[in-house]
């Protein structure tokens, strides 16, 4: 991913150094539960360990440049770091293993810790949403379904379905995270041919993972894609959420705006403006992330045993994907922190279609009253369109309706214009949520 | 979706009929938790249950006509129906309901039905999986990565390892099942402004559901896009089995064959041909079912309380998907159940490679043997390399080679080529595989 | 695809009898030019013509139920109807072809019919676009990027825009309708090993299509996917469209507004609704085609000379996205024809930003006085941000602000705030996009 | 791109270093049309142009940092280095330009020079193909459908095709430059309102483009997407290559084998391995520039006169497929080059089934002797079965069907098994491919 939408936390988990590190972590693993069989003395383990650094990375990359198997470069580069000093190490490293053995468990290592930051993320979204869904529990705007006016809400009820959006995302990851926990050192084609399957258990118990039941010679890559599917959801969370914010900032409701910081240029043509470009790079990034689920389904259908096709497709797609959407957590993040709510747009802006918002409100009190259903709405349809045209209040073109006028008194038409009456479930709605 | 790919059963739970009635069961159940307020006498509910029928439909759709609303369609439908005779049904029904309490909660209905439907079919083919697991616990067969011979598995493992894939699609289909299973009765906007929780919570549980914490104007379409997942990781599935059939159909492998029924013709221009075109066909779909996530996953980004661009996406997809995925577990279990095994053949083609297969059992015993890794491996696959080339019997090449022969007697090279040493963990995999 | 989405033209040529008149056409020019040298009589070959009814497909079927193959089933009603009558046609039917000789070229012909379908629809929708352009060539609205106010625009460029984009989809389906014009009769594997090219060169001749080049046993899917594309942006160019429209007719901008029929209705809730649903149909109708494309592209990738993996793709996502598209081209012309256009709207909106939409206009003219490009921008947006906040007229608080007054007289500052001057290149623009 | 798929010519037209300079230079040109009417010295236009280096692109950086603005950035940059030096210049740069002026017409100047590579890496392929295709005209191999085999071909016939599918992706991608060869100078929404259509003119012209006809604030996004296309099939014409040598170097075909150089490794497991890793690398990458296609095609939905949603998506997804493209490119060259033909295996394999491959040519015979297609078909087809299951050698097998016998001499028989008969096109069809 490109430098622009990576974090430094996020980006490390997918660095080269990390993603060695983590190769070396399962072959120490594996070659302890061995030790004892083998005869591997501890020092020659706190060796390896040890023999991680940079230049291990170059001299690793050289060998594999003539062996054209990253696996296998990096055994060489140990061995020739490690040369006489610790033999019977050189000699039981990666002894019964198969390359996907080491590779495979060590992307579970990296997949949980880039999980982890992911969820950091969610709870500290989650937790800056509770707070705002709270604030707000009585700050009236208008509902809109279709763009259009529909019913009086809080946009505190707004934020509480993010808020539960939010807990469903995290409840997708954490299982995503057990899902992804599993790694394999059942060795070529997976039948523990060369070293049985205490090894595996030892090994993986060491690395806190558990034992891929039958494994090919790769971890299934359906479990990969399943996995995936809570990064493409998240992301369309925020998405959808980015989407709503950049609505509420158009110029003619503009009951929000992203923060725009002191120094800040909209335009390099027009120094009026003030752009929703935060949330519009959550949206596009979105875009990005969706349409990497694609290949990761793709990789479900490998060859027999295994073939390698998935690899050039992960080496990409889980580093950006999930530098992209630890990026895109923390802008919103940053976008709410710093978000203007216009309460007094909002309410102006439910007052200005007229009082149309009430208008279920008046049909079912005339059904109360007798009419029926299709009558009622017909009734309350003809005014509103007139109002639609007209821009009459709403409620005194009911009020001359004889057919209104006969079954409502003017009182009873004003309660149905009385917003009190949405606010019953309000707190209710907070506390489904989560929020309260 | 094309009738040539349709069961009927699944097909019925995508009909027109059955989506109106559950959307009925919903109008039904919701009146019945309104019915002790409202005073609607229980044999008007009757009335509403029986009048469903085709004709109801064809009513149904020529008021959507006009209205160009398929909701208030059926309800003018219904109420011209029961015209007269069921009046304080006529007036509340869909007293304080919005189309999409309706429609969302008639399309959980309809998405458990049809999940029940993939689960059973998954059922079905695992059981058949455990059966020929069983039977070929050990058939021996070369295991292939890269499409190339790798070590010696047996079928029976390979099986082991579907039914392990069948085990985890199963489970997600539970979750999926669970996922979905959540409606909403909070009317427009979702903030139960005209009706409360109450009246939602006895509708929901008369209908075997739960009630979706904070809807918008609908449940949220992220449930769907994680619901869906599931089956696009079924098809993906049955796919890997797919191609695995393919390719072990092969003129030159020919280990598995399809069905080729008495009558059956494989080619107009060919009359010897015998083709794996049922795997072909689930390949196919697969490829199709996978194509609509996108689609799933766009329609989470609805704007404010709702639009209804998810719609036409939905009335396409989501019964075309289902369709085909039962069609292909179907026809999947067809292939299974008729599935051609040439165990000769299986044990020719292991044997074909010259004994390749073992090389990793002759690097193991060098190393063993005192050898450092690099050096055992180097030995090793420069003897393979001249098999590759010469054809020449690799325990022979081995035996001549003076490295090798200096550190393994005859006797424990030979020990490396027999297959007995592979069989070790073959039962454990059946059981990890949850075959035993 | 549904019947809702449906239009009778489109959905013939995807009928199951027009492929199998389509697949007979084929057959017969082939024999047509295999007669002389098979000396078949061309009574004969009139008689495979009339063949075609609904009662072979019905035949066909029957047949294909027995032989797993769907032209061989042809072949064999097709013999089982000209039993005795057409001796020489019965034996030389289908001589030297393999079945996608027949059915790629039978494709070919219906993609034809169906592209040509698509263009009319564009064709129409064209010239209604050119109409409302010219009708609004002066026609203010603001401008909006980032969905904020940013210059004054004409509607009639807008549509000018779009109609620039209609020729643009158009000159794509007229490339894909040449690339999709191509057939094979070079039979199995695509070698002419039976029947040599000549036959191929009058067949197709004779149909109006181009030989593949060098097919395999098929037309390569390449080309099916580069036509796919055509459709694809086609419904992508109506989704944006759509998604102005929905766009402008929200409530609070309200420039537009789609057709609302008399006896419609918005919501079965809310009887005050006119929601945008025709637009956000097509919105959704778009993602669905949009969907099909990886599917389509995966498709390339057969094995060999070919599998048979992308027939029962294309068996579904062909005529559904043909026929959603000839569907939304429709709608979108509906739309057109009855859409609303509130020009008091368009221009209250326009007046809504206080003069801000001339900032760019300030700030070259002081550029134009002599300040610097940085310094210019500064001064303007100093003050702009002011009449965000305040919602004082732009040009009052420019006036008072001492940097612009030093530099621009009130009568050069009025100037900027003159519209006449953005309306210079609006007739070159609505020249450039084709509508004079 | 990670490195690992980059290769360096390529990466430089998507630095950032690169991406600067072509913004530089279409600020230049602008100008430099500008520069008569505003009297800017063709010195200081010098000066722009050699302020161009890497510490610019810091400076740029760090004031976009404060401005949260790309474009606003480098002009602040710009003016900081030119302070005092250049003041007309200072005052004109960018005047009556928006961002998206000098970022969408820079991208075209970038995406053309990437095209440009692309074009060169596929006419080098070409090459390769014609030289390899000519050389194999007559090297008999097994034609496969279905992954089974069907008829003769030649390897040369093989690579014909292929060769045509490099030919038309030669088009789809110079037809691409064609589209994507459009850039704008009309300013905010794309209206001329501050400087007119003779600057673009004179703008896009010395940059070698032409004007898009009617833009909005940005060239539209249905260009790119239609331009990304040809990437897409690019990469699916080499996946089904490489995937055709996967399928032809398995152990039990054997008959190409991708290049394994000295030194290589197949396994870290198993010595003997020689995977076809170039082409499943191949494979993978195709996968992800596929993926990419979905995120391609929704960027064309922008808001009004433009969103910046697009952005973010395409900072990442255009580098990343013309950098994977082009290494899939170079990658399948060395390939091509290093492919090794074993035809020993090739004629073996044609060989292994017993005849059948001629099945047809049989049927036809029979066909001219006077029998009815579905007699002939059925006579065939009964031989063939049985040589599947006993191997029997298919010619015995009929010449002892007395129905065979009776119409076809053990002369005429043989004819049939002539592999010469199929030679009778095979220069055609090289011709045709464009490969002589």
């Amino acid at each position: 991913m490109i430098e622009r939408y990576s974090r430094p936390e996020m980006a490390k988990v997918w660095s080269d150094e990390n993603r060695l590190r983590a190769m070396l972590r399962v072959e120490e693993a594996f070659l302890s539960a061995l030790s004892r069989e083998k005869g591997i003395p501890s020092g020659q383990l706190a060796r390896l360990r040890r023999s991680m650094d940079r230049s291990l990375l170059q001299a690793s990359r050289g060998k594999e440049a003539v062996s054209g198997h990253e696996v296998i470069g990096l055994l060489q580069a140990v061995s020739a770091r490690l040369a006489g000093k610790a033999p019977q190490l050189e000699r039981y490293l990666h002894y019964g293993l198969t390359s996907s053995d080491v590779l495979d468990t060590a992307l579970a290592l990296q997949l949980r810790q880039a999980c982890g930051l992911l969820l950091d993320g969610w709870r500290r979204l989650a937790s800056r949403l509770r707070g705002l869904s709270r604030r707000h529990e009585l700050t009236w705007m208008v509902g809109r379904t279709h763009g259009v006016h529909a019913e009086p809400i809080t946009f505190g009820v707004k934020l509480a379905g993010w808020h539960a959006e939010a807990l469903r995302n995290i409840e997708r990851l954490k299982r995503a995270r057990e899902l992804i926990g599993f790694g394999k050192a059942s060795g070529a084609v997976g039948t523990f041919s060369q070293v049985g399957p205490e090894r595996e258990a030892a090994t993986l118990k060491a690395l806190g993972l558990r034992p891929e039941p039958v494994a090919t010679q790769v971890v299934p890559r359906d479990r990969h894609a399943d996995y995936f599917h809570a990064l493409v959801l998240s992301a369309a969370a925020l998405e959808r959420w980015a989407v709503e914010i950049r609505h509420l900032q158009r110029t003619e409701v503009l009951e929000l705006e992203e923060p725009f910081g002191d120094g800040q240029k909209g335009s390099s043509a027009m120094p009026h403006k003030r752009n929703p470009v935060l949330c519009e790079n959550v949206t596009g990034l979105s875009r990005l992330i969706r349409s990497y689920e694609t290949a990761a389904v793709e990789n479900c259908v490998l060859w027999h045993e295994r073939d390698i096709s998935h690899s050039s497709v992960e080496r990409v797609y889980l580093p950006d994907a999930h530098i992209a959407l630890d990026f895109m957590l923390a802008r919103m993040r940053t976008i709410l922190e710093g978000l203007e709510v216009h309460r007094g747009r909002m309410r102006r802006n439910l007052d200005s279609s007229h009082g149309l918002v009430f208008s279920q409100r008046v049909m079912l009190r005339l059904i109360d009253a007798g009419l029926g259903r299709l009558k009622a709405y017909d009734i309350v349809q003809r005014n509103a369109m007139r109002t639609w045209k007209t821009g009459q209040a709403f409620q005194r073109a009911l009020a001359r309706d004889p057919a209104v006028a006969r079954l409502l008194s003017p009182r009873e038409l004003a309660a149905c214009f009385d917003l009190g009456a949405y606010k019953r479930s309000v707190r209710a709605l907070l506390r489904r949520g989560g929020v309260l």
